[in-house]
């Protein structure tokens, strides 16, 4: 990685005239590697932008530079074109128009399906986040890690490691973490404005749901729902659900966890999550649905005594599937 | 903190005979950091025992050395004694018979509280952890920190810090973090069976504490409670109840969370969060307890009601000194 970066560190150093693109659908990794890049490149004095082609999501807005992103139609052609934290081209959406028009390119990140998309290539796959690999490339150049370029950071490599809970966590990824808390990143600020702001009404929802849940299949299957009436109570819209499948599924001993939202008189939106063996897609087929083998969700048509029936007997088959392989 | 370790790390080298003691309700870092110095202690070649007055509770059980903690009642008489992550005499429970009856006393501690009772007293209130010291004060002797020790320390540091998430954490505590996982310690796996494998009985107790849960002094203020007869409910001990006071906390705009538990007919445990400014150790104080700014506790004789409304009023005493200091 040292090497692939020292070359891309002479480019920056020598050039003028860069833009730097993250990918559609940006996470705090994107944001926050493109941010940090985007800043050393102003403190280095050189003319640059910043370009996504979606929107910064409201819990990134605390960002440095965050109010600097602009969309491809509005940014210019640069001679110079760093993409940070994409995978492939189609990562960069419409921004590509500015990736293909530039006279060089430079490809940083740490996906391990990255083929090396650009003229310059830095892909580090054992990097956690590209977070990681762009504080060491400003280490190669005369950059001060200020506090703005060190938030930046920070949020990259907290948010690609599930706040140093994933295996991609290494001794070098929280020593990185470290510098950065020395150079000023303030963490408690950082992980409670991204993890620690939840509303009300969802803390209020999430009560309801855990106490109407109840175990089947010996703990195997955990089960709540949520009526509309409910939503209504707390002023809370269906995206105030978001989490509590998950929550179920973190349960000890539970291998299927299912919600079910009732989205309006007899009409059910069935959301299921499964931990280690059991396929729920096949489930979500039965019910009209789809989606992945631990993530899938169907909508049933009838009551909610039928629709909790109907689930979880669709889940104990799963389940008896898994202990057939077995 | 680096003198006064090295004077323990002395007597440790040089005497034989050791009763580590840990404080009574036990946490992550008190049974962490006193069972990786139990198992230094045992790697030395020193006769020793790990005390502490409660059980461990299930989350914690994973932790090497876990079986071999021993109540005050069937813990030895020795010649030295070692309290750790223990603020006050009171936190050693029974085992205090233990401390009184030995030769020589060393208190280990991180609480700004801790007034040095001990004959040697080590107290760090910069360190986020008993833990980080213990990693210091290893790091004297002639102990190799292996993959055990290094669990035991990582949960430590991970718990008392929240997962780093706390405003404790200072570059020196990632990278001693960083050195646990080179170490050995495995930090999603950590994460997985403290904070993801949670108990039915727990997520049932969520539930209730987070449908008791309302809003004082226009939203700053979040208060929830459990009764003994929730607890009952679902089998549950008090230990199932950590973690409600965070998700209290992380509710957008709260400044203070407050979690009244019933630990006998009118006798109630209150337990406080405090998010950026107000310092809830004072109102601690008041209650007869103690604590740091952001994470404090005490008791409160009386009933529900007189209990809430006591804590109530001097959160909002609290809150209304950190607007005069604005």
């Amino acid at each position: 990685m040292q090497d692939m970066l020292r070359n891309i560190a002479a480019l920056i150093d020598e050039k003028d005239g860069f833009t730097v693109i993250t990918h559609v659908s940006p996470d705090g990794d994107a944001l926050g590697s493109s941010f940090a890049l985007y800043g050393a490149l102003l403190q280095l004095g050189k003319r640059a932008q910043v370009v996504c082609e979606d929107e910064v999501p409201r819990a990134y807005r605390f960002l440095p530079w965050a109010e600097a992103v602009l969309t491809p139609e509005n940014a210019l052609q640069t001679e110079y074109v760093i993409s940070v934290d994409c995978a492939d081209r189609q990562r960069l959406g419409s921004a590509v128009r500015l990736f293909d028009g530039a006279q060089d390119t430079v490809n940083i990140d740490h996906h391990g399906t990255n083929i090396g998309f650009a003229a310059h290539n830095a892909v580090a796959p054992k990097a956690a986040a590209a977070g990681e690999m762009i504080a060491a490339l400003l280490a190669m150049l005369p950059v001060r890690v200020d506090e703005s370029i060190a938030t930046c950071l920070y949020t990259a490599i907290m948010t690609d490691t599930g706040n140093f809970a994933y295996n991609n966590t290494k001794p070098e990824t929280l020593r990185c973490a470290a510098a950065l808390l020395a150079a000023g990143a303030d963490n408690t600020d950082i992980y409670r404005r991204i993890y620690a702001a939840v509303p009300y009404r969802k803390q209020k929802l999430m009560g309801c749901a855990l106490s109407n849940m109840t175990l089947f299949a010996e703990g195997k299957i955990a089960l709540t729902y949520l009526h509309l009436a409910d939503y209504e109570r707390y002023g809370a819209e269906s995206a105030d659900s978001d989490g509590v499948v998950e929550r179920l599924r973190d349960i000890e001993g539970v291998e299927i966890a299912v919600f079910i939202r009732e989205q309006a008189e007899n009409v059910y939106k069935v959301s299921m999550r499964s931990k280690i063996a059991a396929d729920v897609s096949r489930v979500a087929a039965e019910l009209g649905g789809g989606g992945h083998k631990h993530a899938a969700g169907g909508t049933v048509h009838g009551t909610a005594t039928e629709t909790q029936a109907k689930t979880v007997a669709l889940c104990e088959s799963a389940l008896k599937e898994v202990w057939k392989e077995l």
